[in-house]
């Protein structure tokens, strides 16, 4: 589905074509550019605005097929970048990700999404509020598309650390669920990892290039600027990672202490429960003499013997700490 | 064994030379170039193709020897490629190497192939059928052949990682196999991986070298999908390890907690059997005066006694979860 | 809140003008610099110095967004750093970070501090008793500031190896708190090398910019002896990570030696009771023919002989070291 | 000792001169090369070479001394390498280092060996087997040598992978001594990756010496066959250590799920051995009214009642698969 | 302290100057260089000596405050480097770290050393005794001071192996202290390894600088082999770290497996001990027609029974392996 079909020129809207001929021909006229947004596309939706513009077939290929890893490639006059934006599903604990293709040049900007994220509509709208950086062409936009995807990153890497710190309280409060949970969490981590990871790369090659060309100084800092807010997400998202490990070893010796706790408070039990049958089995030996027997209070006696060792047993582990 | 040896002019084939003499003459007579297949060949077989074409001696040693690792060798105008496809065994869950040997000049490849996969037969008829790729000579058909063995590492990490979600239902479920299927496992993900990333290097030099030699464009860029894809797979096997490597920690820990829940539980049960024991050592103590022992509903009275403290401590132990 | 706003010449303080209009007048009639030191700049108060001087809007934003990681930034002839200062609260345990932007031109230096920490004031007394130095301008200013920073990381971390001295003692004691304590100061000295660790590539960059224009070679000095500190202090933080993977590893093989002695002594204490039981069941039964059972001493003879063997027994496991 | 010196001309053995000096005038004369081989020299010998042939005097010094990790050092025109060929003790599952220095100058080669390994008495066979070679120079000499130390190694790796397969059997068998065995064998991996190592630097070195000198070509490629072949064991003792630390890790799960079996296992008997206690506890209780005691055949019911019980428990923890 | 203050020309000490003043106008005067030995100098002492050859402050200060890691710094023509000699304590297992500053011009050379070791009288002896190495000027010197700083880390490499070799007899004995021992011996070898490794970067940009300046040979052989000694002390360093943390690995996993054993061996013996009481709980019933109570040898019997099941229970777990 195309969603959008605009041409701009000096930073305003001039044009929304009805249909892909005539953006082409208005872009051309007026030497303004075009800015496509298209939504899940059909082969041959993609396949039109492919040959229109003339794409990149392979770039092309990789949009139609999906699950592409993040990436920069460059096709003569033509740039192919795939993104993959996340979101986060606090319910499940889990990372969804989408993926996002878009296809620059001198004079286009095509958008292909896949997902409900990144919400290129308010991309859009930002920029056509901003004519100085719509102005810039292309690059802005794709500048503004980053942008947009990296901070839709944000409260995917807060949803991940709030349960880092959920899983934290569960681990010194002995829930036995925090193996699975470390586990599962770990698993989102590192797929968070490998779509954010490349993104690195992909704005420092970007920026390279730009340097080269001598771009627009502004568009540059702008891209630094994302570029940074990339490395403190794949740095958090590395500590994500190395905490989660550390909590599951510091697991693995909770458990092993709570099962030293256990068995003190067991052995504590047992002793106290098996010290009276010490007593009964004595007073059950069937020897002739023995003098407790005929008390009048001697059964009294023994099972007040019972309580009392029982008791001070329990006294004496409470006391070392073992109950 | 030679299975197919055809020249190729322009894109398409223009003869089935009986014999190599012939093809080497054909070849040079009408300018193309040729393809030859072979499956296992005898020593002699490899070495009179060996002598047609003046291959590397080194190389073909290798070829004879076999157990190569990944690699590209140039040798003067001739370049060796050793490939090592995989296929999945799932019944065994085990990966399984082949071993593809090529040789590439300016107008011939030779294919050695050691084992089943990878399927040429189906590279040589995608490339026949694309005429303008066949075209572009021995280069093409190396690409074509770099992305069939690519193509076919997908299986095998499809199922890997279905075997890695299977372990992870296993791990939370209490198999015991799962320490030995997880050891395993890595073990294969490591030889995928030992497979599998030598490629990344020599896509990357093979690409460095085209791009020296200002070579066909659309082959640059198909190879940069094939080395994408290489990226896209070495990344996953890497991911891979490292769950395992979580699961691995992840059982450790299990195995721990189950310990724990078995000992409570056993006490639990030890308990409620020995508490009958002590009440029955009571009465069976020898004291002249036990008003209980002359009851006539003494030996009922202590009979329920027991029942009613066994089961008291079941419902106590339940509660606390331990049962 | 402006807290200071001076212009220097030739390394003296020589003006204080009442408002930033006359600071920059003062300063460019002057040819000194200004020193504009902000404490929780409103927006409006950081945006009406941005309009003075003209600083980049990008780092403007940066600085009232807060929560940047440490970084450096050329914009034009401006650069704007982000310094992640760090206290030691020891009562908790805990390192807090604050936050110090700075931005640096050719003729001014402003500091916009977060948190109490670094003391800015000390840095200005120190360079106004320091005219020599003073005199080489903003970039002097820079350096004292940038060593007040690293030098107030020190208490950090002497603070954060006095706990892990600590936490060796609470190891080898059998504290069972360490695992937390452990688990918790690994996430304060992960958090520590995330805040310390980009600033040594901060000042290798500077250092080479400096190199690069052949600027004061004291000032380059001044920073190499800087970026050695840091480079110490990421080293100490590095250790005190592996320190704490080792203390936890430790841990976890103390618990299972720890559950082994108990066993061993619990076990020693189990048999010691119930051989006295043996001896009691021994002479409970009923057989007509047993002549201990009437001996006038049979009954004190059983005592001592349980006495004897749980005596006995204490010794032996005494002796083998399982009591 | 001096093993064999032997003079080379054009790829033949020209002279067996029975002193140094008469070596060095021969080869002087002829325009050969000369190749001395050493075993254990006393210092007197290898001093007497080193001046006929003004060796490097540190090189010589390491020569003596031993000791050396694997290096290649460039003193003037003289080159002087240590190797660290390796032998496979199957019984003691032991890495057997051994110790091997050349000097290589532009017409003399000389090794020194300190150990039965590498056979170079076969190297020295090869080489005047192949005059064509041997024409080459003392590299060739140097590729044979290095070839054949590289070639040994192929059995310890073998040998390693071997002990790593019975140990994986081990494990899974629960042989207790399998971490000792694991230890053990790490620490020969890690003493075998010491080794050869630095080998894979050093013949890139060499390599790129050969490159800029335009050297032949037919040695450039045999050099990087043998460098393809270290870095395959090099790659195959990193998978060593990896496996062996995976193993090591599965070791740990493995015990714990032992325990937890024994545990249950252990806890059954016990069930099975006390039910029939407190039967016979309660048949010995002291009531006046107890029916059974009084039955003819109350005994052997309370031994059925017994028998069945702790049969019935058996069955029990059978299906549950306890016992 | 100044401990020694010489000027030497052409390798040969010529003057023993009374006063620094004296040192600086000999040293002129003659064209030779001065090498003056301190130990642990009072300020004034070192401000001395600096202000007498304009040693840089800043290095001055940092050779003041000592706790320097090792590191070498250029100020224009001057170089300072800080050195970490140590020493191996065998009572404590501790690596004990002095420090050394140098400061190296092109006509002085000052040591400060701030510990006894190294051994620098040593040093000045060997290259009084060795004028031709010395008339190279200070740089022979830095050279000997290098080489002995690296020499006495030999006998700390080799202490650290022999407490390795003995932790790994305890391993294996199943001595308890191992894993605090293990610990202890990380953290020194740890801080052995901060100690070392900048130095091999250090040697490599004294090498670099050295061979820019196309310095004299022998001497940049001399310190390519203290270069070379550095990475062999760097490398066995490292295996240390490996070694020690397979063994608290394996130490987890003994442990584990000595509470199986433990566990088995209770076990038998609580079987051992139970069977009997089952026994004599039996005939403790008070049934009324229970033959064996009426056998004249039915105590004996019941005794005889016991012994025959204990002993038989017993030879069972031995043939087990439990016992």
């Amino acid at each position: 589905m195309i969603v959008d079909n605009a041409v701009y020129v000096a930073g305003h809207r001039t044009a929304d074509p009805p249909s892909l001929d005539e953006t082409f021909e208005v872009m051309r006229e007026r030497h303004g550019f075009a800015w496509i947004g298209m939504y899940r596309p059909s082969p041959e939706e993609l396949q039109s605005v492919a040959d229109e513009f003339d794409l990149p077939p392979l770039a092309v290929e990789d949009a139609l097929k999906g699950h592409q890893r993040a990436k920069i490639e460059k096709y003569g006059g033509s740039t192919f970048l795939a993104l993959r934006p996340a979101r986060y599903l606090d319910a499940d604990e889990r990372v969804e990700f989408g993926e996002l293709h878009v296809f620059l040049g001198a004079d286009y900007l095509i958008t292909v999404r896949h997902a409900e994220s990144p919400d290129l509509a308010l991309v859009r709208k930002r920029l056509e509020g901003d004519p100085e950086l719509l102005a810039k062409g292309p690059l802005a936009v794709l500048y503004a598309v980053l942008d947009q995807v990296v901070d839709e990153y944000a409260p995917v890497i807060n949803g991940l650390e709030n349960d880092i710190d959920e899983i934290e309280d569960q681990l010194f409060n002995g829930d036995q669920e925090v193996s699975r949970r470390i586990y599962q969490l770990s698993r989102e981590v590192m797929a968070f990892q490998r779509a954010t990871h490349p993104l690195s790369d992909m704005l420092e090659s970007l920026r390279d290039a730009l340097a080269e060309r001598d771009a627009d100084v502004t568009l540059r800092e702008n891209l630094r600027d994302v570029h940074d807010h990339v490395l403190r997400i794949v740095e958090r998202a590395d500590s994500f990672r190395q905490l989660l490990q550390n909590a599951l070893m510091v697991h693995t010796t909770l458990v092993g202490q709570d099962q030293n706790n256990e068995i003190k408070k067991i052995s504590s039990w047992a002793a106290i429960l098996f010290t009276p049958t010490l007593v009964g089995t004595i007073y059950g030996m069937n020897f002739e003499y023995m003098p407790e027997l005929h008390w009048v209070l001697g059964y009294p006696f023994a099972l007040a013997l019972m309580l009392a060792l029982g008791f001070g047993l329990y006294k004496a582990f409470k006391r070392k700490g073992w109950l």
